[in-house]
């Protein structure tokens, strides 16, 4: 009774973007979960991250500060929804710390799932909003290259880590 | 790492109500969980609900339609955050089944708490709104009143269950 939902199947208001990376899960993991790893592979360089909160458990805050070269900013509170070691993630910006309700500017729910595939990870995120405008909006602001880099950089990462 | 967070302290944006209830921990975990018995006392009557929805875990679908006997109707999709057997449950209408952003016209997110005390059930509800205009809507629509005749007839069922 308490084990969390699977994703949904992608609907048209979704977002969505399968990779295989070349690095392993855990090591994906350990980019993904740790704070300091995380600022430097969050958003497309030379964009840099400032993570105002991570507590990584269902409920517990999510909060990154994007800071851009030319004085631009994106404030992106919210929390994690569930946390599956190794294999999923999913947080929300529709909520912030201990679950309350945000006000964001982008309102949507990220599912992030690991799996090993040859020749190294199967990387899918699956953004969901809360109707098509939300998501042609999304869409429009280069969702798919904006997300695609940072995995390249997250792949890039992984692969030197220890 | 995988421990939900506890309910945060209660903020200028939540409508908190606190009521001992005559009636013992699990009779109103069952009263609550049970979909048939929660058509019995989920609004004030005469109004009816209609449960469109009802997965208990973290993600599932919570949807309840409410009816009125002038015709008013009130649908409120959401989806369960949280649920802790006997001791607590969280929803919110901010997302829907599997933490799919909504469209709601009421966004909130409850946390509902049961624990033993003399007498019977301590029983609190947190209801947490993402500014003031928002819990203020919520408390001039009749929250206390509606909330508070809820919970009566919560007590009054799980006081006959066998």
């Amino acid at each position: 009774m308490n084990h969390p939902v699977p994703n949904p199947a992608a609907d048209s208001n979704d977002l969505v973007i399968s990779r295989l990376v070349r690095a392993p899960r855990a090591k994906l993991w350990r980019a993904w979960t740790d704070p300091e790893l995380l600022t430097q592979w969050w958003c497309p360089r030379p964009w840099t991250t400032e993570v105002r909160a991570f507590e990584l458990r269902p409920g517990g805050g999510f909060h990154t500060f994007m800071r851009g070269p030319d004085g631009g900013t994106s404030d992106n509170p919210g929390c994690f929804l569930a946390v599956e070691t190794s294999s999923r993630i999913v947080f929300t910006t529709a909520l912030t710390t201990g679950w309350r309700p945000g006000t964001p500017w982008m309102p949507m729910t990220a599912a992030i799932t690991l799996a090993d595939e040859a020749g190294g990870t199967r990387y899918v995120a699956t953004v969901m909003h809360p109707d098509k405008a939300t998501r042609d909006r999304h869409d429009e602001l280069g969702f798919y290259d904006g997300w695609g880099t940072c995995i390249t950089q997250l792949e890039e990462l992984a692969l030197q880590l220890r």
